[in-house]
């Protein structure tokens, strides 16, 4: 992930938040008054953002700075209610204006890590992977995949420009699974894989018949998706997909599928609920 | 709401996820084909963002253009599952690439806004009105606020530079209640009313003694809230706070509060389901 | 205020001014020339945007840099003519193209800033205070705000999005001042007050029936103030406007406003007259 | 002038303006009423900027739009007290949201071209011209050296990029008139004239022998002037610079320079009073 | 390609080119003149670009706007010298100001396709295709890639962030080819292809050995590439790369490779001749 | 040349080839290693450009980071094949991820001051000069007219705002030369010269009777230009133009002309072949 990328998000963030200036802290806090504080998960889960957060701190370019110790191993780790997660020290000014955008970053990164160790959890070990979909934030998308990476899973194609993803008005619009997967191979570059989604078993036969290099089994019930697991007997990747936010996932890993895409985990997030505490004999 | 404002936001979304181009739709769809599409309902919720997601279409730039359509009346209203709540058509490739932002920002803030009615429906009538916070998505405060008026919300200061909040470290910073309500009046607009957070019934008295504005009651119990209520009778404005995504609103309302703020409203997002079906004859 | 808006104000500045290159300077200047200078109060006045005019030579990126050194008590402080207000050194390349868009905005900010501490120093004590306007030059907004604070001022709403004013057009379309305040009241956070603008008693009465909590007088006689006051009785704030910059500001505040708005200082700014000297054994 | 450049200020304006929105207006004004409005003159003077307002209304993106209609030959046309300029019809709320932009811009640049054309005035005939200098409002130089243009004066360079100038610390550190003219000569694009500032008659005279193109006469006397003029005899153009704002310019062009640069043009600017009335029956 | 890169790509280099203002245009030509002119092919070649020199005079700004018409099938196509391939017709101004641009980009994108047509006439059919790099003009990737296309060859990975690539210092610090493989297998989106880069006959059985799905044969002489495709026999894809611009391409796609990767189509461009020609009668 | 402007250029270049991330290198390097390299060129030729590759490394904005140490004498020099020019060492990712764009910028430029270097030598002394043109990579002047004067020739206007050059067009639409220069030297800013471009001697007379300060014969003879100069006598400067990459450049210059620009130092560019050889023991 690109460090100026994700500058992008927080400066935006910051502008958004503190726009012609903090008036209620540059009232009442004075410029050189000192402050530290700690972030404190107040429940369980996989902590994500750590390094986030603190460039929030940095950014904020109120004098003097603060700054914000974290240690490297909590990045990506479960950690228990109450754990004290980073400390934030320097400028009060600085600690007030950069607070709610670390907050709002770090436990929106932290729900989705959580999320998907959940379902990682769920699936239950073997080689099934948990993959994430383009259903993210408009504007996040870089920090939500990076937050599915640090809870176990694995990233899909970014976008629309960096895999090959063929569905049903595709398909329609060539004239049929053959037709599409030879128009996107003698177009896309040679780096590309070649996925097809497929809802039916004659999909799967179409597809492995055209050499497609992915299937997603779409909507399928886990009998089905057994039955293509067979029929596709290790020619292709197979992808299963389609509400499994809302599945068994042990029962669809066990159908034999390679990776299974969960749309919840970015478009539906629980921030995890975690607190900056102000310690007392500073501000 | 500032057009251009959002148009950022699209832009900003279609440039993530198109990034070089849409592989897929460029190499099986022709450039010059067409096809219609309607926006429906999975689920019965209350329907934001109708324009926004318009706007993605005309935005896209893909020769032919789409054209969404949609009903001004559907906005903000609440449909039942099945209900069509828009159609586009225009060129293919234009719908399938806009396909997916239009649908994050339609599902993301038709998600907020039935959170939102729920909420609101909760407090069940009276003068007590639900407020958003600023727990909101980085780079979307814009929309989900929006969306939290379209649930029937009303919306709390935008950021840090339009409104006055004293919580507990401005308070330390400044030597108690009275001093910093007394600082922020001199240096704040005078457009501003000044709010202050309390969270004992002591600390409401100072609020009240330094003629704040509005009070804030954080995370106080039902009881304590119906005391300050009376304490403050009618002398300023009263705003309930804390976790109020976990409590019942009800309750909270009939204490007698002006207002109460739910951060879950926008930081605990589930997207309302809602899918593009294209029309068969078509794609 | 933000550095970072205030960066912005400054790289377009330089951008606008070097362009491709400071074609002279590259020509008669070495690279590694050191020079050193001073800034010197042509004219008496108070002194505002030494920071941002040090803050030019530490973002015009020429190496080696300079250095500008001042001292902050400077700032906001009237000066007399012939006072050395700060100096500079280091390379002379970077000095010399940094030295007009330092005095530019050094210039204009302590040109408002002066004629701010006039106005204040007109209005010659007690409770009234002097307030700027949105009749500020277009993107300097908050150079412009700052400086009639660093002269006395105090700021008004800093635009259309942090406070409600509401004037005749508003009244007209919305049927009335009662219907007005209430929609305002109505959509507006709770967190900001309401003013209205009344040009005669009857409306300063309708404003005050409406619960309106600013009252502007716009272009009334110190007669028809000193009535307004007497009427309002301290149930609203009140400030005074229309063409202030050509009013006898002691006897407008005489009159018992809380508040005088004056557009002057912002659209017709004569710039202080300070120079950049170099030191002669240098360059 | 380009369009784009014109564009963004204008854009940066109503952002710092508008911002997340105008609460007044949209509380108070339905989003389908329209208006009609004109721009008033309210003291005579020079009509700079009309097209630049009228963009303000294109640009403020608020349905229904507001169109703005103008005279051509009005601009740059010095007009009466009480002259309807332009008008403006449309959406309410767009005039509302864009009055101030379209107002804070056309009187500036009115103001400036007011003060060119009186300067214009007192030169009274002859060849020799008015012409600005660096001196402008960070980011607005565009405009301003148009405003210029407009009152009747000539652009002097835009930036350090289009010109050069050879002023005492170039000299200084190139050591000497004749080394500074050579090396600006040599690095410079042959399309470039050379200018020398000159303070003394020697300096003059060394310019000359350098085979400067163009001479600045700096804060010379009238009577130096005179000198400077006999003694160059049409072998390079001379500028008369230095406070010329507080100078007899009659007596300035007298002396036979060919060109005088202004700095209170630009650096002191009185805003043209201009106001903009909505007709009675609409709003 | 987005149209809206496109768009940043020319309107950055009309800011470039005409800054301020084309100051002899503006003096010389009046502001409602019209022109035509036509695009003349000075030399045969592949024509390439033609919409985005149309884009150009639509993004100039200039008001009467030209309008530049072309046959959609040109696009692409080889012409003779002496071809008229596109015309213009609108204001003059907008003609003059954008032209360079215009032909720069013209010119330079049909450099491109007419040394790529010359490369797939050398490589002389069968299913070897002639493929570009990284080795683009840093910020017109997007263009010259797509001149690659149009000259008939096909896209190699965009950028680092869409193909994997492992090279010979991936592979040093992985510990050997399977490791590097493994590892990008294990962190890579699961729609990438694995492609190795190997100098020796032993680098590509490792290279198999870890079931890479792309081998690029580096700076191998045409038995060595016998040799590999022997030893692969189908199980990878394998692209032959360095200084393939100086190879003969014939000889190489003979050795049965299915790729060939030319730095030099883009590296090292020669601008297709091409005038635009004024028609007397109009400028 | 400004800083900020080649930052720009460099930080574009990153964000197209880096994209969402470095996914091989990623994969495959440890973020902790470190690397050492060494640029070597594998031809003679003008080296241009280091600061910017070096630049290329500071804004890669990898952790640890990569620093490239060079010679500043080397810039600009001409050197033989294998000559190691400069040395980068730190982060291997930040290595990795940076050598294709410094490479890019710095084979390009340095191909650049190689082709102007041989021009210049073909002029072989004299006070004759090479110039270049506004036939550049668009998005790339600033880095082009550099490289050119880094190979020994001098720069010719920047674009259209920094000069007035009057071709044919302009002087149709002017009615003749005399008009066309009488317009421009009224209209343009006193401090640039005019030049009038001339295909015949009529046309140069008429240029010298309207006393033009630089006249452009275009596609002249070698004979038509001998007679220009004597005609010409000194009364202004001659610039030689037209197809000049392949004109015998001593010839012309021996013709007597002041400068002859070559379209074809920019608008056909051979890349100067330089590696990044990486230390062994490193990576």
């Amino acid at each position: 992930m690109e460090q100026r990328a994700v500058d992008e998000i927080i400066l935006n963030a910051l502008r958004e938040d503190i726009g012609a200036g903090d008036i209620t802290t540059e009232s009442c806090v004075p410029p050189y008054k000192t402050a530290s504080a700690r972030f404190v998960a107040k429940e369980s889960g996989v902590i994500c953002g750590l390094w986030a957060a603190a460039r929030v701190f940095e950014l904020v370019g109120d004098m003097p700075n603060a700054i914000m110790a974290f240690n490297d191993a909590t990045e990506g780790a479960e950690v228990e209610a109450g754990t004290v997660i980073a400390g934030v020290s320097g400028g009060a000014r600085a600690i007030l204006k950069g607070e709610r955008v670390a907050l709002n970053l770090l436990q929106r990164m932290s729900g989705i890590a959580t999320a998907t160790a959940k379902a990682v959890h769920a699936v239950n070990g073997g080689s099934c992977r948990v993959t994430d979909t383009r259903k993210t934030t408009p504007g996040l998308r870089v920090l939500e995949k990076y937050a599915v990476r640090a809870g176990g899973g694995v990233s899909h194609r970014f976008g629309l420009y960096d895999g090959v993803l063929i569905k049903d008005n595709h398909i329609a619009a060539s004239g049929g699974i053959a037709n599409a997967v030879e128009s996107a191979r003698r177009a896309a570059p040679h780096t590309l894989k070649i996925e097809v989604e497929a809802s039916t078993l004659d999909e799967v036969r179409q597809a492995l018949g055209a050499r497609a290099d992915v299937i997603m089994l779409d909507n399928m019930s886990v009998e089905q998706m057994r039955e293509a697991v067979a029929l596709v007997n290790g020619r292709a990747l197979i992808e299963a997909s389609g509400n499994m936010g809302e599945r068994d996932l042990a029962e669809v890993a066990a159908a034999g599928v390679d990776l299974i895409s969960v749309g919840a985990l970015t478009h539906t997030v629980r921030s995890l609920d975690i607190s900056l505490k102000f310690d007392a004999a500073d501000v």
